[in-house]
């Protein structure tokens, strides 16, 4: 595919994940992980503009000089950033503004990508894409949790099934004490969290084929996990006391049974389904009662060629940490990643809100252990 | 006017506040004082149904069982409240829905007044379009503060000009002292925290005829007014200092110059305008700047025929406290003023955003000493 | 008696009340409103080293020039003052060197007071005196919070007996309608905020001349009080569901009675004792639920000649506002009253641990309406 | 040594560094990470009362019911604890009250020492000896902070001069790539997170033989490091902004040279020693900006039998995430270690302030990023 033709099917992607929301959907930030879905749509734009366009489309006229102030993320080198609390107290510029600004600037990269762009530009703009496929992922994740926290429970969209994912029968595989080897090789894209290829010393392991479930997370559930501090870490413990935490994220109790929100609204729980949306210390506490513990990162990705992944993101007991000759790049783009490798923990695999082929065996997401609203779950180790 | 006519009329004039507005604008919710406009229009609706439509109006059906949830505020009789800083939260249900809501309300109180109401019903119907007017004027305050607080400054409405008021030329008026009766009395309506009319002795006191204006509270700015410790409550100190505060709220200095943000977008200040959006403790510290005070409600109301007024609310020295003799009404209405008598500051007069026939000499608004959203403004006594 | 001799009968009070305390218990500060009692000590001997020794006896040098830094308390005219959440953490100086400090101090004042002050000095040290008795009443309320939120619930003193207090028959007093004279007149000591004395116009009312006991607080809680919302201010109400308050300050249920903390430790509470250690929205929802009232305290003092006062300070109606005519002094003791007069509620009477002499039927004490730790309590009106 | 000998050894040793305090000192709790000097005291001896005295000394009398409830740290098996950030809110027990629980229970310790105790006994025995010499480095630190805090800036010991360090010349060890071992082996005791021991995969590296001095770490403030976000990780950065931090912990501009606060009071910064009391955040900032980073805990100790270590505790890059083969002991002795391995830093070395024999190769020490009253340094790697 052209390189006009791929940016072409990504920006689409956004637009359609979208199509379901009703305006006011697309305004709210119920909680400061969560950004309104217009400011997605506006700063996957503002990447085009900022990277591509200003810099290399001569005679590029800027759409509007304050968006650059309202799309702006995490980008120090750019420019004030608009404090991120604040996403959800601007009514402004407004989804029908952000769309025409979205217009704009994919008409001129229509344009500037009518030359063949140099190898660099071209780097950048892969980039971009890859940028623009994880807030995709992020959309998903952020309609579910503005729609799931109404009182009315909306469903996205009623005929939405979750992808149909045969769980393995649970076998555990044994791994051999050795060195393995690590880390992205090949021709495609990469981020640079998964650079540079490296070799790891891994004692004997065993994994399992199959992801935890609903119905053995209930196990959990039913034997008073949520009230046995032994389970825990003491900051974990302390997060489920402040909390009240009973449950994933989206179950509800409902005249003794449990249902949970998705995205064609409340529904039973799927009792063979893998669990999913609970945080890093509900993974740890999980593993801790079976008398069992996650998978490292890299135990993960030596194995993970004989089990089948990828209907969410699976926590590891690794800290988000540098490879051996870890890089940032220069300017503004060096800021992807590597400031976010502290206090943060790793999650392997993909799930069924991630964009079509941005999955790879070595990809390596991240978060916060406290946080749920993501698509992640439970393998165990040994 | 006919009841129906008044109905008509009061519910007509929300929806005429709101028109200039994007549906984004009806969502956000800023800070916790400030409700979403579509939260506005959902409440004032909720407001008939429930005490009016349910009650009385054989046969009527609820709009929808859900919205009690959505659109109660502080009647904690009713039902469970949604905590008032979720407001901003929910995207559901639209614009269009709470629209349709009204519409159908509205459709039920029209066929509803189609016969005579009981004395009680019209006393209940006339607190509704009473509470309505208050909302609007809150409205007011919210649109302001959602647009005001915006990166981007968009005007409410280009053409906007505030109703224009001949200030009158700065002179005290000399009050005797003696017995004064305050309190509403007479036919028409009055909210339960005007009663009862009673005596109250006041020693003899002048009050001014003008309101502070903008330039004369330049004057305290320059002066280093909000840097003086001495003329300042020490809450209102901390206040200040907490909360950098360095003029009123809307107030930007740009290139040597103070705009503020009006109704029609970011405009230089007007010096000759009355001061407006400034807390109680900034008119507390003006006043002690100046060596005078703040008016008592009642010194207010005893003088007020002998000046203008109607501008904007003016802050009193009186905190927000029962007359003699008042009482709760039962039930859920009784809820209405009684309970936020504590720790609230009495306002006068009213504003230039106060609806048609609101106003009323004997009107006790109140308000915490810290809010500026508020047309507020002073005027002084010694 | 002498001013010296008062002098000295006033500052050895301080020491004897803090006589019983271990050193450990001069230094913790468990919540904002409580001082350390090392603080108090010093801090009331600063003030007559500032105001009196420092600008008027010649030759007089300071003990230690940090003290000042570590010993003010509001007087931002005089310095920086350490933060006020800061004092608990202040290990120095030690409680022998404040001593060492309040001696020298002493010494010094006896000297100074060898030849007769000038009349301005005297009332300086007159106010000096009349604040370290408002410094022994609040050592009073910080040692029982201190003492009484140990686990090991230590004794003030084990001998200790609550003043004998005879409760009079509960009986209403009829006060007539008209006009009334209210502030301290005569030729004694007040504070300002006690002046001017003028005329207040009141309606006719009853008054109770017997303060509220813990039997009938007991139905008040027995009947469901703290549970339902009607009753309650709105903000009480706040307050009650986010502070958990079930019962008065330092009550305990234990096997299924109720205990106070006393300063002769725990004991059973005593039913026919006048019920303290409310907050205001206590005494509020009591009198709500009573289908009653708190008095104003200008109701106070009219009919105060004709009930028996003095056992705990008595919650009114009444916002804490300057009286007509109201003047700061010039200086750092002008700060002494005014900056206060904003959120909070005016008590009347004195309490047990008020010292001898320094109650007054014109006397105007002052907390916030959420405080509980001072010997507070209810009499009611309608 | 014997066990009796050894107990008495480091049980003095606590009492010893205690030793120049006022009673004062020991009962604030400036912050929540830090303990009032008397906390520690009691319950290290509770430690042994617990665990040895009341389970195998057969007759034993317990001291005081009430202090289990007062001294228990983490311990969530043995009861209820005591709120963390309450501890410096306790007067009672009073310091003289410790003293005596520490004798009573050492003088049992001493009886019950009198026969060999089993091996489970012995070493649960010098588990808790290990736990007191870990709280004798934390008195050390939590004494600082108490007295560094103070704005009188008191000395701990007028005569305290710090270990005399000679740093080596700088120069950079290569270790090659390869296969490492890491983690304790031997006879001796080491603490459940040193094992198992087990092999590593390093790339090759270089790390350096000396530490940063504070003369380079000035070069970084000049070079206006803490300013230029670039350097640090996002939540480093949010961290700096929030704190206004500008330099180490206990540093002071006075008159234009740099102070910091020793154990010896307030002195000129020693530019040739190891710069200290910086956070993770910080040491990652110079590493970044000196184009280098800091080594893995791995590293560290594959190099450490190369350089000299001992001055300060190292912040290492690696998270503190369990071994191969980790298992937590049973019962509340199991909540030692495990319950913290998340969001926590290792470091590597020791102190000045260490216990006497206390320090190890292997030894994993472990704190939250944003950490500064601990002895901490930096160690270049690349």
């Amino acid at each position: 595919m052209s390189l006009a033709d791929c940016y072409k099917k990504v920006r689409q992607l956004s637009v359609r994940i979208c199509s379901p929301l009703q305006i006011e959907d697309y305004v709210v930030q119920p909680v400061v992980d969560v950004s309104p879905p217009k400011w997605h749509i506006g700063h996957t734009t503002w990447f085009f503009e900022t990277f591509i366009l200003k810099p290399y489309f001569m005679g590029y006229q800027e759409f509007n000089a304050d968006y650059n102030y309202v799309f702006n993320s995490y980008y120090e080198t750019v420019g004030n950033r608009v404090i991120r609390t604040d996403r959800g107290n601007l009514s402004r510029p407004t989804v029908a503004d952000i769309y025409k600004y979205r217009t704009y600037v994919d008409d001129a990269m229509e344009n500037f990508l009518r030359e063949e762009p140099s190898a660099a530009i071209r780097e950048l703009m892969i980039l971009g894409l890859n940028h623009e496929e994880q807030h995709q992922e992020l959309l998903y994740y952020d309609i579910k949790y503005i729609l799931g926290h109404n009182p009315l429970f909306p469903a996205y969209d009623e005929t939405y099934r979750p992808q149909v994912f045969e769980q393995p029968t649970a076998q555990w595989i044994s791994m051999p004490e050795g060195i393995y080897e690590v880390g992205f090789e090949g021709e495609g894209f990469c981020f640079d969290n998964e650079l540079n290829r490296h070799k790891v010393y891994l004692n004997s392991y065993q994994i399992n084929t199959a992801m935890v479930t609903n119905a053995e997370y209930l196990e959990f559930i039913n034997d008073n996990g949520y009230h046995d501090f032994r389970f825990w870490h003491a900051e974990g413990w302390d997060w489920v006391k402040n909390n009240h935490v009973e449950a994933p994220l989206y179950w509800h109790h409902i005249n003794g049974q449990w249902f949970n929100y998705t995205y064609a609204g409340l529904k039973p729980v799927d009792l063979a389904a893998p669990v999913c949306h609970i945080s890093y210390y509900e993974a740890y506490a999980y593993a801790s009662w079976k008398g069992m513990r996650l998978p490292t990162e890299f135990e993960w990705e030596a194995a993970a060629h004989q089990f089948k992944w990828g209907k969410s993101w699976e926590w590891t007991e690794s800290a988000y940490l540098p490879y051996p000759g870890f890089k940032k790049a220069e300017g503004a783009i060096g800021e992807y990643n590597g400031k976010f490798m502290v206090s943060q923990k790793v999650l392997r695999g993909s799930s069924e809100v991630t964009s079509p082929g941005h999955e790879r065996v070595t990809y390596r997401n991240f978060f916060h252990p406290n946080l749920r609203w993501l698509f992640c779950g439970i393998r165990l180790a040994r």
